[in-house]
């Protein structure tokens, strides 16, 4: 088994991870040895600090040993080819293989090819659902069920598999997605909602992080425009339903799209909590795909 | 005890390497708790995703850790000679150290400085032990006895450690070994087949990795040549005896050393099945340096 | 608890730590499964090979798993603030937090937003405090009591962070403390010794490293020169107690700020017993921030 999309997941495996991620978001330390001696290839070709330290923490919270594929020293470099260093590491005997790449679709084809199983943490603009997983169970958290909830995504939406994951996965649990963000980063058949609209009675407003790359060359905005126009303020997290959260799924950029005051916020800034999330949403990923 | 070269090793040590390296190709998890409590200190001087991952998976799989270090952030970079990293790296007790230096001879000045166990991993044009131990496993899982097989091993002889440690490894299983390449990059006493007369009637066709650098510098030829001049193409193959099987030691580069209806021959290419062995080996040649 | 600098232990503290670090000099082992299931997180901003080796040993033998961040994967390259990143790696739950970083005061801030403990691996030119009890605990075991003997640290002043720490620490002990450089790199508050009047009776003489772009950009000396006028020659060493012994936290430029013959001076030289201690006092205080 695999986790390469939401979609890929059935009602009851979404079930069970919430579970077992709740029970290991309440004691972290309750998953020691369950995958003792296990390894856990840990694949980033593209940076992630973040997401790279929270599997391997995961995956030495259940004993198993993370062992790090550093690209600089890649074969990629090398001129091999993703199938080729795919059917490679498969043949080492990880117990699974866990794939950051920037190419659309570089999960699945990595996942035909070998015998362990493949999670996806984060492949182009495509799907990153682990991060979608973790974000739903901090919403859970927050609001017990989602029926009837109303999560505002702002952002760039058109490159966000961030946005992508969570707008499959968070409507699979009655609640409703409404996606903005800057007109040019918005895809058509993402709705029309200005981003006023979009956060206007919202129960959460989950900001995407803007990529700096963007930021110069697409949007070519005076410093601090973007935050007043895009970004979301006080004033405009005012805007949702009283007691909004907010959740990002960092790394931030202060000022840009997230005003300080927004991202500190006591209670309602949730950006920390999808962190410790992340570990035990993970846990109970590779807890599923390795020990069924 | 170090693994510095093939010559290194007595009979009955090779005899008890590839009996253990069975068991564990036959049971990668029966090393379990083995090594427990061990660490491994993985020094790659040159870039090698393959084997450096190959040992961390070995180490794991026998309950040890693999701590590596990062050449981009060693005291190389600060002035440091190999003989004080060395005594360093020594000092600070790791149960085996395995190494990876373009220097000729590294290993041995590294083994000759420190109190722990010593695996040459790669030194420079010389040897690359480990490889020609997984490469003959490979080859005795296929033939059983190597006596009276012959092995052609083709490409940059001049330049290859996994050449040289073949080459010392097989005949001393049984095996004959012709090697060839372009007339550029092999040398004087490696004997004077062509590749074609090197390939015909072999057992098993080990294809080198040729070098992208070499290829731009020193061989010069138009896209597509250096396959049609010195390659294994299927037509290259036909002069092997029937059923003739292929090994790579990767990454390699498709369409120039090795054509992909080879590299993907379903029976007879053995590349991937030398990777696993990789681990297999690693995990033998740990076990008998640490545990003896 | 945090570690962040010498000041921050009491005397009972350091007592602790020099018993338990002497223990695990004598028997590496002692400390098997002490901090197992653990995870360290190893965060190095600077490069430092031998800290960030030592500190993933000391894990390792006390049974916890070192996850190191890689830096140039790293948020910082997102604009991610060192308060942003701190939270985020303290929210996955570390059980302690290892922090090289060029910044001054980086450990105290970093301390400050997480829950686990941290240790401070050497900030800007301030601290470097476990390089200090290493020291310390090398220089107990030449000497027993270091009451009344006197160490002369040399080099670099103003900037070493080595150097402050054991300033702070020796004293402590019992020690007198002489410090002296190139003038240029010697505080005005650190005394006025020569070189030569630092080193004359001392029982220890500490050689810090010379930065190399210092080399070049402040002192500007011919090759060769800086040994002449500042290192720590046959010649200079003669001028200290009989006996006197050498130490230098690595690694060293040879030549410059010591000549080969006093690096390797048999039974004088305690240059690779700082390193083997290094592991053993990062093992106790590892066992003491996180254990108790």
């Amino acid at each position: 088994m695999h986790l390469l999309s939401i979609s890929s997941l059935g009602d009851s495996q979404l079930d069970q991870l919430f579970a077992r991620a709740q029970d290991y978001a309440l004691d972290p330390r309750s998953g020691r040895d369950r995958l003792a001696g296990r390894t856990i290839f840990n694949c980033f070709y593209e940076n992630s600090t973040r997401t790279a330290m929270s599997f391997a923490q995961a995956a030495a919270r259940l004993g198993a040993q993370a062992i790090t594929l550093s690209v600089e020293h890649s074969s990629v470099k090398k001129g091999e080819t993703l199938a080729d260093t795919a059917r490679t590491l498969g043949a080492m005997g990880p117990d699974a293989l866990v794939l950051r790449h920037r190419q659309n679709g570089a999960a699945e084809e990595v996942a035909a090819l070998v015998d362990c199983p493949v999670v996806n943490a984060g492949d182009g603009t495509r799907e990153h659902p682990t991060q979608a997983l973790l974000d739903a169970l901090t919403l859970r958290q927050q609001f017990g069920s989602l029926t009837g909830r109303t999560i505002a995504i702002i952002g760039d939406i058109a490159h966000s598999r961030v946005a992508h994951s969570n707008a499959e996965l968070l409507p699979r649990l009655g609640a409703s997605v409404r996606l903005a963000g800057p007109p040019a980063l918005v895809p058509a058949d993402a709705g029309s909602h200005s981003i006023d609209e979009a956060i206007a009675g919202a129960d959460a407003v989950m900001m995407l992080r803007v990529q700096r790359e963007r930021l110069d060359e697409d949007l070519g905005d005076a410093p601090g425009e973007y935050l007043r126009l895009y970004g979301l303020t006080p004033e405009r997290l005012a805007l949702a339903a009283p007691g909004a959260v907010v959740l990002h799924p960092g790394p931030m950029n202060r000022g840009v799209e997230i005003a300080d005051e927004v991202a500190d916020l006591p209670g309602r800034s949730l950006i920390l909590r999808q962190v410790a999330n992340g570990v035990a949403m993970r846990m109970a990923v590779l807890e599923l795909l390795i020990a069924g």
